[in-house]
């Protein structure tokens, strides 16, 4: 694959997404999210790719909206005067897709319907989209020279890119508010302590933790296990009633039982390692609910 | 109470439910589905029951589905091709119901559903539906010798037992994604770690100190506002919003005011201990909501 | 402002609203519960209050609700036997609100749609209605003389003030339960490692820290991102699926960017800080969603 503002390589399963603009800290820009959105979207699909790693290229992970682009931020039609109305019946409408929705948004949403993990390498600076966008992958792992900031606050904006859905789960209602209405810059430590990092390592050490990690998800593992735990655990967690996981516990268990769960089942039982044969590419007919 | 895969003893309040086949290490059967199905229903009604330990018999807590029963897991009748309308509104129909419905999850939804509080006291191997059960259990004691395993991604099957319900919840959505796209077998210190177990005890002071927990439960408190604060903080919290909170606080509220809240504060006026005369038999008119 | 039971003073931008009933240890009567929603909607409303700091006169924060007060609990018209559906339509009408709704919670809602931070600095006892109003603030400073206590068990009634909605946000599922069931009175430490409190300070080091804090909120913020960004943290998080977030989030990046958000990247751009003239008085026309 290639693309103008993203490098994509897979090794042994492993697909590696790198911003790349670095000149530029990796700031997003408009044709940026248009190339993560499909990237996650073609990483849903193709068997080669297991699982995602993305980070930065050069010395920042992402330093937020590129705002020395014209227009690329503002620039609206203030005579839109969109409504929730727009929002909930007009989604697709070029209108609204191009004019009003948060395009931060368009990029985690596309990484929260992907069919792999995802794990954010966080390897400098993440400030702005930078940050939130990290907030859709599962893991974050920040290097020590990682800077955190979830900026909004200070420039007159809001957290956007989903982050009011994500930030409260991750590390709480508490410090999602501290770190939002304070817009502080957060060091790796902190961000570890916090509970949104998961791990900080030496700048040399964070790939290849990242790619020991993701292995950990990939090898003897089921892609259509994983897929379907993976919206599970997302979406069956914000239901109202477990009753509501477990409509979908009920299918779930049903399809991969008579499918990757057979060979998963006969390799236990023989003690040896499972060979499965199911792919993303054929989910299961409820999928996705 | 007899049952063939459980034993049932109470003593000062406490029932304690023991899992066993120690020759099997207390896998589980569709008969201990059943049986425990039973046990969590019958022990809602039982004033002699105010607050439930459940243990393993033997070496083990529980080590997952009995793989050694032909047709325990597997042979489903594949034709039956599931689909989501069928969970929506088939959910009773005697061929979902036994055909498709996940049994892990028949059983944790009836420990939910249960009116009194329940401790997981796990005392060694926990994998599979031996772990997903203890999610619906308010609390998590476990053994130094516990081992705990979402093992199901290995066995090209998913988490079931709606433990995408409760798993996020307790341990936060990154550590339990960590653990069942690993399917890790944890040792008892790392899954107090990641807030999964609140106490790790040795194997001898495991039992006593469940008991000291259940106590505290149980002695001086009123059983009918024991059993509307678990259903409250479970459901209330996977609300939208407050105000639906606020329905139900004002429901609770008006009719423990009018019965045991009277003893309640009376008590608390002449400071002498509390005697509660509410039974979870005559829950208030609202309940279950 | 003069109130019969608060002291309200606004300094630099921040309110500190005092409980003031000290001989009473600021016991919590229908009065208080009635000044405090006032407060907090007209807080709402005054652009000279940015943030605000809760706390109590003497040596308690809040002693609970005031049982010395005939009738100010109980005395309940027990004839009326209110249902769900009452609830769900009549909640305005006179004989519910007045009869039924749990007055903690009219106080907690008033607290939740507030637009401005709430920062709780409990200086002593916090208990029942005194530890639960704290829930719906956004964080919680405690003396090292706090002892806070969801006792509501041991009097024969639940937990309220919406607090089954907010405690397992904030403390998780298992504390939550833990803390409600045993009515415990926790230490000022022990709500800390719980995650209940933030920090622990010397008693005279409390309130000169929660000005700290919110000066973090206060100082070159914008208003108006404030206010929404506490809404979309908390309402957002509570919705199914990221995809209602990002509708909330389109429109307040809209209407935010052709606002403050212009002031705001300008004054980035100029290295100089940012001049907010937005006012929550003229919230975005979407806003309260």
């Amino acid at each position: 694959m290639t693309y103008n503002t993203l490098l994509w390589q897979v090794e042994q399963g492993v697909l590696t997404l790198t911003l790349n603009r670095p000149a530029n800290m990796n700031a997003f820009t408009v044709e940026m999210a248009d190339e993560l959105v499909d990237a996650f979207q073609r990483a849903s699909r193709d068997d080669a790719v297991r699982c995602i790693v993305v980070t930065g290229s050069g010395k920042a992970f992402c330093a937020g909206m590129d705002l020395s682009i014209p227009g690329n931020v503002f620039g609206l039609d203030e005579s839109l005067q969109p409504t929730m109305d727009d929002m909930q019946r007009r989604l697709e409408d070029p209108d609204i897709h191009r004019g009003v929705r948060d395009t931060g948004g368009r990029v985690t949403l596309a990484i929260f319907a992907c069919t792999k993990p995802v794990i954010g390498a966080i390897n400098g600076a993440a400030v702005g989209i930078g940050a939130t966008m990290t907030l859709a992958m599962d893991f974050r792992l920040a290097s020590e020279k990682a800077r955190i900031g979830f900026v909004f606050g200070k420039l007159g904006i809001v957290p956007e890119a989903c982050s009011s859905w994500f930030l409260p789960r991750i590390v709480g209602i508490q410090t999602a508010l501290e770190w939002t209405y304070s817009a502080d810059i957060l060091d790796a430590q902190t961000a570890k302590d916090g509970g949104l990092v998961k791990a900080v390592y030496a700048p040399d050490q964070l790939l290849p933790e990242a790619y020991k990690l993701a292995h950990r998800f990939v090898d003897g593992k089921s892609p259509v296990a994983i897929a379907l735990t993976r919206q599970m655990m997302y979406r069956n967690s914000a239901q109202p009633h477990p009753l509501e996981a477990h409509r979908v516990d009920s299918l779930a268990m049903f399809y991969t039982s008579i499918q990757d769960g057979k060979e998963g089942v006969k390799s236990f039982l023989e003690k040896r390692p499972a060979e499965f044969k199911g792919s993303t590419n054929s989910m299961p007919p409820f999928f996705p609910w």
